[in-house]
């Protein structure tokens, strides 16, 4: 359960009339949701979520719920900020900074097809082309620089073995530079449980923040590595040819891009990788329950080694 | 029908590259609509209304299109118009001004109870609240002056009787000034099929097109003169007190607004007579069948001026 600050239907309702969304009906909290507290909310005029902001200050906000908001003007089926009287997307509740935004329909899907895979790369494709006219920025926080101080930190708790792979996949990502490939927006984590899907048909993108400015292919090399694996961790061919097919009709790769590719994929796997060694290894006060196990992204990172070694003797 | 402008699906696929909103997979003329052309539109990432206007210039448009976007953006169940890749919320279709807007479920609600105009009570009160930071401006065009020239027009038409009883109205309304009374953004147009029900809630407010900057009483006036009459055109009481609580809950009514409740219930009846007169005896060319008979608004108006000489005769 993850409703880190309780919210009463009084206090709601309280809240509520700063905006013009009708007459709380119910309210209930959602189980899903590491980072903030989410309510389900339905109105007299529909249904929304509250989501209260327990680590992002009113400060970083607008980057994230403009995001959304531009996304959703723009046709991206991602949640839409509703404002309020004062024509404000957010206001505190609870001494927290809190957003209503409308409901999605829809439900994960954990066991992606081909067809789910090409949903996804479709509409990850617009929504990089929407983005396009987003007006401000923000540079990915969990980028190059980011990932190589969390190494420096991490390092001497890590087993020799591990040290010794991190060390080698930064030097290695540091051999790349990336200002030839196409840049933008991007969602920065679109695994299966942030896609909604309904009859088939994407019905929601959700969870924006970690989006920020950085490599788009990064962010379709983020969705690949979760969406097209099998049960071993290794690439499934026709799942990733869907994603990257589809993806590739809407915005077509550069031919950078196709080359690029096997590197972002550990530059995906990486950041991942560190990011959950270091939740695993500095767990912060209450949150230990969901630290993941960092061994799933080190096999897809590893994965990607040997597929780009293999690759690599086919040329010799 | 009233598919005036007809669009194939390859036109529409070329026109929706400027859109962030997938791939078009059915296109489906509305037979609603006497203004306009509108087809519903599903394309991979969900359902939309095209409307191609047939009127309306490009100049005229921003109004009504930003007015939606906004009403939105708030809460207020509208259609969202969805901006294109560059921005822009309606781009040239087959020579016309078009625009793409979310689609809404629901179905109009031909046999309203008093529990429906409760919700449509509650809901233009939300809308007039949310309407108060709109920053565009257009004072309302059917308002005193329009009927008083276009009444002009009609004279020399209109049978003895009804041309005296239109100007002992002209000549009433003329007595009331209606500065004291609160204004803002009206929809001036919301009859019973502009109001979608979903599961006994108002799911879609629609037809903007005749909104304007007024009285907001004035709109609750319309609102009443559609949603509360009984079968003979008299004032269902209980229908007509649930619409006006449900508003006053949201946006409570001042005692001048209480008092100028008559006048403004005569005032929208004449708005309609007027505009439907001027319709039957000026029929542009091809609408002949769209004329609705003027008789309906008549008879409202009678009644209510005999309703209100009633009232006037407790009092002496």
């Amino acid at each position: 359960m993850s409703v880190f600050t309780p919210v009463t239907p009084e206090e709601l309702s309280a809240w509520l009339r700063h905006y013009a969304v009708g007459t709380l009906l119910a309210l209930e909290g959602i189980a899903e949701g590491i980072e903030n507290t989410n309510y389900r909310v339905t109105t007299t005029q529909g249904r929304f979520v509250l989501t209260l902001f327990e680590k992002l200050s009113a400060e970083e906000l607008p980057f994230y719920v403009d995001l959304m908001a531009h996304l959703a003007e723009h046709g991206i089926p991602c949640p839409r900020p509703i404002a309020g009287l004062d024509d404000r997307r957010f206001r505190p509740l609870k001494g927290k900074p809190a957003c209503l935004v409308s409901f999605l329909p829809g439900r994960p899907q954990e066991q992606p097809a081909p067809d789910h895979c090409a949903a996804v790369g479709a509409v990850l494709a617009e929504a990089h082309l929407a983005g396009t006219s987003y007006p401000r920025r923000l540079d990915n926080p969990r980028g190059p620089k980011w990932w190589r101080a969390t190494a420096h930190e991490l390092m001497p708790r890590l087993c020799p073995e591990d040290a010794a792979l991190l060390k080698e996949e930064l030097r290695f990502q540091a051999l790349y530079r990336f200002h030839d490939l196409p840049r933008g927006v991007i969602h920065g984590d679109l695994f299966r449980d942030n896609v909604f899907f309904l009859e088939g048909r994407v019905s929601g993108l959700i969870d924006f923040y970690f989006a920020g400015n950085d490599v788009l292919l990064y962010d379709l090399a983020i969705t690949a590595n979760d969406w097209c694996l099998d049960a071993q961790g290794q690439m499934d061919e026709e799942r990733c040819r869907a994603l990257l097919c589809a993806y590739h009709e809407v915005r077509p790769l550069t031919a950078i891009e196709r080359g690029a590719w096997p590197v972002l994929l550990r530059a995906a796997a990486l950041r991942f990788w560190v990011s959950r060694l270091f939740d695993w290894h500095f767990p912060r006060p209450g949150e230990l329950t969901h630290a993941k196990d960092p061994e799933h992204c080190k096999r897809i990172l590893t994965a990607h080694i040997a597929a780009q070694a293999r690759l690599a003797r086919l040329w010799v």
